[in-house]
């Protein structure tokens, strides 16, 4: 275990308290909250496989294994009032557990000359293994130096501004934020419902500041997926079934006060990758980039024989008959592994984003300028500290990383996501009633 | 069967001369064409599940039942020589052939000092039940009044430029194109590394001018999807299974010329919806402006009582105690339906998209401002004749519909899509031989 904070392996519970639809239906009161799953679909083996506990001492979406597609919103507080900011926790996690359990947040139908509360479009479909994983961001503490709830005092020192990395090209729009929640399942639709909910619910309050949507190609929990360069991506990613590394490297402890133990540092960026250019170069330059094998994933450093291939540890220190080394000194996987870290290791969990074509200049001969594909990487990963996580990584790799030719972060963010919620309890509960 | 046109029912051979992926890899070589399916995979069944003919009598992807994603991409053509275009014809053909099929447009390996054919992400994916449908948009046989390919002479009557209609708000840079395709699968992933590999085909030749990729809403092929009103959408939909009504109303005969006798015209037009403001209306008014119920989808016309009332046929004579139509004059199902409009018919295969959010000054009280859903209906539709499907149907509605306060067409086009290729021939071949 190569982690930065090494701390007593724990066997805990993972995800105690999973609260039943019975229950929520018992305690909103039956018009209230309605399983939108029709009769025919309610059987036992479904509701394990498809409905994910929401309260727990972690927040889910964090460990869970990965969805086919996500939604992430960023909001901005418009209150300046802590009440307003705890009205909107409370009701935000009230419906956060109806909707992961597949729970309507009102009857869809009922009197006519009223509003429905929900919007309607999952019904008759099954929560698809919705996770809604909620963080805050450094200008929920301060703002522009204002500290609009209080809050200031109990900004964990973990929760820093992120720096400008070299080659930053950050749009405004899509960047930061107050709030965030990341919307996880298998259907766009239960994902942009589930969002949409907490948007209407965040009415006046808190105001969407920017959103992006993503998928993983191909869900397939037993192999690596592709990226949109092709190839597979996350080989290296420590395991979440291994506590011990969760809780070295993800999972905060005392550090950031009692309402972030247990919780994680999300760090979101939308990361655009110049396709076009990318198709154009030849396979061993991108394997060289890279530093594996396109088809099999192995490292440059192995013998290419097979699949298996693909989990041979790097060999950093390998070299050629001329000395020079087999993973070239800016490779992508040799600047991203924890060796060239001092061990540092992040939980990634990232999605292929697709917002269609855009204009583009290209910098490069020969200068095209037209539509381009605009997509690339929702690149989402969890750590205990950015500063030893993320920052550390990404601070030597956006100077050196042969991959920056053709990859640009455009926007995103830093969030402390608290600890899970316990029944009874709220997001946040214990930064915002200390 | 009440549609504008009525012609002898023929049962024909639905989609012949499947080719399969062995015919494909002895054609092509095979170190160029390698099915990307991990041997493991590789059962008869999932053949049959997942991987649909490309050749046959019509183009794929318009009777064939719904995929989950769809990427819809038009294209302008840069150059103005026919030679060109037949090539380009050609080659997409030819990947189209072997991308429907799980076939790599070239081995993912090999040579590492050349550029890969093939970008790669989808090595070890299933096609997805992957459908190519190409179209000709009216600007290919004339564009500002010239001329370009010889073809101004051999344009279908029934190719008209689009009429403006009412309530228009199309973005030049997402409206028209000279060709289209759209890519449907179940796995987003296939339908962009399909549009990617046919962009990187038509490099110099043809370049991207629009595109929009969309999902269906928790797939079920047994249900009515609900849009994202909340509304099931495609009740009335005439059924891809009942060849007579797709003679009548889809395929085109001999009136187009032989290359499109079998093809057909699509619609394509992207509608934003108002969501937020949708969302803010009561449910009585939201029941009205579709004329059907949330819940079940019965029409207002119809008693209540369960899931199949949905498929009650709707009573546009059906009025109230006071004489009123139950169902309102300027409800959506009313103008849309056959009888409102001779008989018109057309095949709805439209898509949910889901943009994220942009900047949005309401046009209605309290006329708020910021960011909202860009999100709503990629509408597709396919029929024999647009002057007598899609424009007579929408020139009345979009005068009159209701739902046009939260609804508005952004962008899209016309473009006839010719008959499906035989193996050894290629898309428009007649047109463009001739």
């Amino acid at each position: 275990m190569s982690c930065p904070f090494h701390t007593p392996a724990s066997r805990r519970g993972f995800l105690l308290g999973a609260g039943g639809v019975a229950g929520l239906a018992a305690a909103g009161g039956a018009a209230e909250a309605k399983p939108h799953l029709p009769p025919l679909k309610q059987t036992a083996a479904l509701q394990d496989e498809r409905r994910l506990p929401f309260y727990g001492a972690h927040q889910n979406g964090i460990l869970t294994p990965i969805q086919a597609h996500t939604y992430f919103a960023a909001f901005d507080v418009a209150s300046d009032r802590r009440s307003d900011l705890i009205a909107l926790m409370k009701s935000w996690t009230e419906a956060a557990a109806k909707l992961t359990q597949g729970v309507d947040l009102g009857p869809p139908d009922g009197d006519p000359s009223k509003t429905p509360s929900d919007s309607g479009e999952v019904l008759g479909l099954p929560p698809s293994r919705l996770t809604l994983t909620f963080g805050l961001g450094p200008s929920l503490f301060a703002k522009e130096g204002v500290d609009r709830f209080g809050l200031a005092s109990r900004r964990p020192a973990a929760l820093v501004d992120l720096p400008r990395f070299v080659g930053d090209q950050l749009i405004p729009a899509r960047t930061g934020g107050d709030l965030s929640v990341q919307a996880c399942s298998d259907d766009p639709q239960v994902n942009l419902h589930a969002v949409r909910q907490l948007m209407r619910l965040a009415d006046g309050v808190a105001k969407v500041r920017w959103v992006q949507n993503g998928f993983v190609p191909g869900y397939d929990p037993k192999v690596t997926p592709r990226n949109l360069m092709g190839f597979k991506d996350g080989t290296m990613n420590p395991s979440p079934t291994e506590p011990s590394v969760m809780q070295a490297c993800v999972w905060s402890g005392d550090e950031g006060g009692a309402w972030m133990k247990g919780g994680t540092y999300a760090v979101v960026r939308p990361i655009r990758i110049a396709l076009e250019h990318w198709d154009r170069m030849h396979l061993g330059f991108q394997e060289q980039t890279v530093g594996r094998r396109k088809v099999s994933g192995a490292p440059l450093s192995a013998a290419d024989d097979g699949v298996a291939a693909e989990f041979t540890p790097l060999d950093l220190e390998a070299t050629d008959k001329n000395g020079d080394p087999i993973i070239p000194e800016n490779a992508h996987v040799r600047l991203a592994a924890p060796q060239s870290n001092d061990g540092a290791q992040i939980l990634r969990r990232g999605y292929a984003y697709d917002n269609g074509v855009s204009f583009v200049a290209e910098r490069w001969p020969p200068w095209r300028q037209g539509m381009e594909l605009d997509a690339g990487l929702l690149f989402v990963c969890y750590q205990r500290d950015p500063r030893t996580g993320f920052i550390k990584i990404f601070d030597k790799m956006s100077k050196f990383d042969m991959m920056n030719q053709f990859v640009t972060h455009i926007g995103g963010g830093l969030f402390a996501c608290p600890a899970g919620v316990r029944e009874g309890g709220y997001l946040a509960e214990g930064l915002l009633e200390a």
